[in-house]
């Protein structure tokens, strides 16, 4: 499989940004052809601070040629458009091939 | 499910990190406590040319308590001195909460 993960650093006016994010954006995103999962990750640092980049949105596709349909479909023309209107320079692109690994027998860590 | 993300920049001699992540990090990493999934990315760009960040690892637990006691586990610790001596500076850590969305019946898209 492999993902395009679009980084977003934090913005000025987070609510405005997550409202347009989550009620525009991700309705396109959805609609992107052979789109197998999205994974919408909020970012949290851990003494609490607010953190930055903010949000990562990883798309899951069966193969290069599948992402490289759903960026040239019309949906995907939307999605980047709507995504340099929302966050101009200030979102990175990556794509990548993924090698997975399920651990199902878990030692759930416990403590001490 | 919350994740550990690490986003490595391409490294100046890639098959000698490689083989050190392969086979010194990537074992300390299945080690971690609670850890459910691994996903090895390695970064392509769409024009061929070598990417930079070349590699992104997301680390999967249940929740932020899991991926805490992970980390503070002697595996975590250990992997965590093993990144640093790896890639030093040239490596960002990201934390984030994963709300994950799937597309069972997704319509593949076709070339035209």
């Amino acid at each position: 499989m492999v993902k395009m993960t679009a980084l977003f650093e934090r913005p000025t006016d987070v609510d405005a940004f997550l409202e347009h994010y989550e009620n525009t954006h991700l309705p396109i995103v959805r609609r992107l052809p052979g789109l197998i999962r999205v994974d919408v990750c909020k970012l949290y640092t851990m003494t609490g601070e607010p953190a930055d980049p903010f949000l990562m949105t990883d798309m899951v596709f069966s193969d290069r040629e599948q992402l490289l349909l759903a960026l040239r479909s019309k949906d995907g023309r939307d999605s980047g458009r709507d995504a340099a209107d929302m966050a101009g320079t200030h979102v990175k692109v990556f794509f990548s091939e993924i090698d997975s690994e399920e651990f199902v027998e878990t030692t759930e860590a416990k403590s001490e």
